[in-house]
This record gives C-alpha cells, sequence and structure tokens, in this order.
C-alpha cells in the first residue's frame, strides 16, 4: 500500500510508496536501461503482465492472446491500488490518505521497435481510442478526482521499459497545477463567457509565429511562455472541454496532428527522449456543481496535450519555485519545426 | 536580452532568452559535462571572469587577484541583466516585461577539486556570509521582488561547470510556488498567530521519526510529504523569517549542520548529483504593506533550504501536474541518514 501526503507548506500532494520501499542501492543503476530479455509487452508475452483491461482487436482473438493492435493493462507495480478505502485522516498538522487509485499501461503497438511517431495514423487513432476508452470507464469511479494520461519516451524521460507505451494513473485528488490551471479557466470564464484558451488560440493563429501546423482541426504551437526548449501544445481549433468526448474522426485527426509533431520533434532534435500530458477535464460527476468542486460550468475548459522534449539537466530552482529559464524563443523553435521536410522522415 | 513572459493558463514565468538562442545542434551535447582546459574559478585566473563584486580576503589581497578565500562574480553569461527599465507591458492576452536582473556566481573555494561538503565548517563559514552580503545588497534594489538562491552539484543536477559554486539569480516577479509557500505561512499566521513551520518542527521533534540530526540550532529532516527520495529540511529551531538577519554565530551552526547532511548524503547515496534551493522572505521593501505584496505582518515566513539528491529520472507528469510520486518513505530515509558513521567520512 502506498500513502497520499499533503504538505501543508508547499501545497503539494506526494505519492509515498510505503512497502518495497527503495533503498539506497536501489538508486545506483537507474540511469541505465532496462535490460530486458523477454518484453512482456509483446506478442506472445500475454502472460507475463497482470491480465488486459482494454483491448483492441479486429482478428476475433481471445483476451490475453496475440492478435490485438493496442492493449491496455493494470501497470505490474501500481503506484496507487484500485481496493480499498481512502480513509482521510489527519496526521497531527499534515493530511493523509491511503493510495486508492489505479494505475494502468496503454501499450502502443505489438511491435517493440516502433515509437508511436513511426506509427500510422490509423494505429495512432487506436492508441487514442484506448486512451478515450479507459478515460470513460475510470470516470465511472467516484473515488477519483482526476486522470492523469502521460507518456515518457526514453530513458531519460523516464520510460523504465522501452517497448513503446502510454500510463493512465488515476488520483483521488486534483494534482495543485491542474488545479490551478482549471480554475483559472473557470475565472476567465466566469468574467468574459469566453474560453481561455480560445481566446489564446484566436491571438496565436492571427500571429503565426509560434503555429508548428494548423489544419483547422487541430493547432499545434509553441506556447508564448515556453517552459522548455521546444515545448510543444496541441489543441484542438474548435472548443472542447474533454477529449473523452471527440468522435472517431476528431481522434483520427489528432493522430495525423501528434504523429507530425512528434516527427517534427524527432527529425529537429535526433530522437530525444519526451513526455507528454494530456490535461483534460475531470471526471463529470465532479462537474454537477457539489461544492469545493469544479463547480457549475461544465464548458469552462479547454483540453490540449503538452509535448516537451527532455533536452537540458534542469538547473535546481525549478523544482522547487515553478520558474523557468528557457534558453530557446518559442518563435525560433516554431520555425524549425516548422522547416522540417517530413517527406525525408517517413 | 531576455524577456519574462507569464503563461496566463498555467500561471507561470519564464525568463526567455531572446538574443543567442540554444538551436538545436546546442541540445546534442548538453549531458556530458563541459570539459575545460582553464578553469576560470581558479587561483590566477580571476581575470577570466568579470570583476568580482564581493570577496572574503584575510591577506589584505586585492580586487580580482589571487587570495581570496570566497568570490562572487557576475554570471559571465547573465539569464537577466541589471541595466535598463522592466518596461511591463501587455502582448494581447500575455504578459511581459524586460529581462532585468541580476545574476551572480558566488565561488565557494578557490580549491578546484574540493565539493562544499568537503570544505571545514570554517570554509563553509564564509560561504555562507557571502550569501548573506548578496542578499542584504542586491535587495537594496526596488526593481527585485525575490531572489533565488541554488546550488547545482553534479552534471545531472545541471552544474555546468565543476568547480564548486552556487548561482543568485535576483528576479522582478515572485515565482509562482515561492508565492503560495509565503501565503500559506501568512494565512496560517493570520488564523493562528503562529508560524506554520514552527508548528511543523513542534511535531516533528516530537515524532523523531524523520528528524536526521538535530542540534538545537538548527533542525535538519526529511519532511513528512517528501517529493523525492532523500529529500532534506534544514531549518532554524527557533523562529526566523529570514536568512539574511542571521548573526555569524547562526551561520557558524548552519555550516555545521549543512556539512553534516551533505557528508550523510555523499556516504548514503555515493555522491549523487544535487540540487539545494534557499527559501527566505523577500526584500523587506515588499513586506511593508504595497498593495498586493506580502503584507503587513513581517515575521509569518520562516526560512529553510530544500536539499534534493537528484535520482530518478522523473516521470513526465512532475513539471506538468505539480504532483509528485516518491519510492522512498521519509522515514526510511532519514533512518538510512541518521545511521552514517560520520568519522568514515572526515
Amino acid at each position: 500500500m502506498s500513502e497520499l501526503r499533503w504538505d501543508p507548506l508547499k501545497e503539494t500532494w506526494v505519492i509515498i510508496t510505503l512497502e518495497r520501499g527503495r533503498r539506497p542501492r536501489d538508486f545506483m543503476n537507474d540511469r541505465k536501461q532496462v535490460n530486458m530479455t523477454v518484453c512482456p509487452f509483446c506478442y506472445g508475452r500475454e502472460d507475463k503482465t497482470p491480465r488486459e483491461i482494454f483491448a483492441i482487436r479486429t482478428d476475433g482473438s481471445r483476451p490475453n492472446t496475440p492478435g490485438w493492435k493496442v492493449r491496455v493493462i493494470p501497470n505490474k507495480y501500481p503506484v496507487l491500488r484500485i481496493e480499498g478505502e481512502l480513509e482521510k485522516r489527519g496526521v497531527g498538522i499534515y493530511d493523509a490518505m491511503n493510495g486508492i487509485g489505479a494505475h494502468e499501461v496503454v501499450i502502443e503497438t505489438p511491435d517493440h521497435d516502433r515509437s508511436l511517431a513511426e506509427l500510422a495514423p490509423a494505429e495512432i487513432t487506436d492508441v487514442l481510442k484506448a486512451y478515450r476508452a479507459r478515460l470513460l470507464d475510470l470516470r465511472k469511479d467516484p473515488r477519483f478526482r482526476y486522470i492523469l494520461l502521460f507518456k515518457n519516451h526514453g530513458v531519460e524521460a523516464g520510460a523504465a521499459i522501452p517497448h513503446s507505451h502510454t500510463q493512465i494513473i488515476a488520483v483521488p485528488i486534483t494534482p495543485n497545477l491542474t488545479a490551478t490551471e482549471l480554475s483559472v479557466c473557470q475565472e476567465y470564464y466566469k468574467q468574459k463567457e469566453r474560453c481561455l484558451f480560445c481566446d489564446i488560440l484566436v491571438q496565436e493563429r492571427e500571429d503565426r509565429r509560434r503555429i508548428i501546423r494548423d489544419d483547422g482541426n487541430f493547432v499545434v504551437f509553441a506556447p508564448y511562455a515556453s517552459r522548455f526548449p521546444f515545448e510543444v501544445r496541441i489543441a484542438p481549433a474548435r472548443h472542447s472541454h474533454d477529449f473523452a468526448l471527440m468522435a472517431d474522426h476528431e481522434l483520427a485527426a489528432l493522430a495525423e496532428a501528434l504523429k507530425d509533431a512528434l516527427l517534427r520533434i524527432r527529425s529537429v532534435l535526433r530522437d530525444p527522449p519526451y513526455n507528454f500530458i494530456l490535461h483534460t477535464s475531470p471526471p463529470m460527476h465532479l462537474r454537477l456543481g457539489k461544492p469545493g468542486y469544479w463547480g457549475s460550468i461544465p464548458y469552462d475548459f479547454h483540453w490540449h496535450i503538452d509535448l516537451v522534449p527532455r533536452l537540458t539537466n534542469n538547473a535546481g530552482f525549478e523544482w522547487g519555485t515553478g520558474f523557468f529559464m528557457n534558453s530557446t524563443p518559442p518563435e525560433e523553435a516554431a520555425r524549425f519545426m516548422r522547416a522540417v521536410d517530413l517527406s525525408m522522415s517517413l
């Protein structure tokens, strides 16, 4: 069991592993790639993972056998567990609750050697459909306040297993930067009856200097205040508060935009490690006006993906201050990424 | 010139380098140690750096010559510059201001091969006196809202130059996590007329499980909600809102505590890369009740140092959510660090 702990000074939630905590020697080899002789994410190794939760199969194959295109499994070493009660409690001046949640892995392809950028748009669309299916299902659990969906590509970005995958973690709290973003959008909507993100998109599409790609369905751009060199934001051009409500044809358009962005990053920066995070609405039951939650305006947020190549050894203060230094202006980053000739990459 | 930009969605300030921005190829070798044939921080190379701002010299030597014990210089490649006006401006929906500030380097020792942990307590006391002198001086500039003081040890922690040094960056804004911490303490004080951090220390000193060292002057402990494995917090046992108001004998006691903590980390984790950040009060002129600043209660904050070994390739979501996963319970981390026999390290 793990525990969620709240720091009253830093206003931060932390999941602390209580059993099998990592000891000093466990960190010594941490910077090396995991060298697996048998990859549990490949075809024919379905018995090496926990039983699948969801899969896309078009050949009539049975669960937990080969034949899948995308496969979702529980994480074998979950940071949060689905069984049990939260048991929220005070610990003197602190707050804690049990590590209840869900931790799943989306295996994006049966092919061990293909990265997400290398999949065909139709294959990426299947990955996005798996994301959508899992978000919709996990939201049914009233214990979960937020569902984190993120991808780590490359060891330096935290990918312990090289076979391409995405992680989904359902958490019983709202992370604090997520809460900020949600309440900023809500306040803006209250004042103006407009979406903040839509207003940002209007300005960016007029300005064009930071636009990387805009096909009318999805806008791919370098944020004005990019925290990291070559940071990329991907958002639907038309207002949409919830990724999980996207229709199939919208996911197909997103797959094109996402593949394009990943290929441009791979080309400009020579396959750097990267992370992306989905920022979308909290579960619907938290949007129905319950006190202390995200209020009664259901459409104030605008979902987006934040994509960050991991290029620098971050200096020491970002994690402690929330303040960033970025040595590449986003206008320059966008110019480099626009200039990529993708016909060379395919 | 650089520019400070505000992201209205993420509520984050970012310093963006506008001139000589780093291009894609500049990131390719970023993970290698800088290999300098001539270290500009060593004795006899004083002409390789900008002219010194401050130094501790006891041999009557002249500025910018050998003989110093601790030397403070402007950063040769500053992220913020001291000359000019802020020129705060709106850029459509965004906010920006000129990159005005100060960026200094504290060279902690003339000896190229000694790390801060290896300096004698009296030498570390001199380093702390240099910190204090620079904080007091930089605070005279009314353009600066906050002064960041942080150290990177090791390439993976962002130290580009191996010769032991600390960075000081005076910024014209309050970083958002810093602002949170300051306002949390202010609110707590308003409600209870007590310091939040003092209350935390009472509980920690009674509990003892997370205490690493407590000599009555400084408490060194693993925070209850440690964000990182083996995170360490160092704070004065008696209430003090401002590091820069510490007397010489208090800095001497801090030097003992800091050296002890650094040696324990070095011993337990085999000289890991690490960062530390000083969290202290904003400049006094911001504490005098000016609107929008840090109010009229001058003593609500409790200064401290956050020290973090860089052991893991952080997974992808911490930077985007402010939510952390830590695989080592702080009680375990403290137990390992208490158990170190420092007589072996000295």
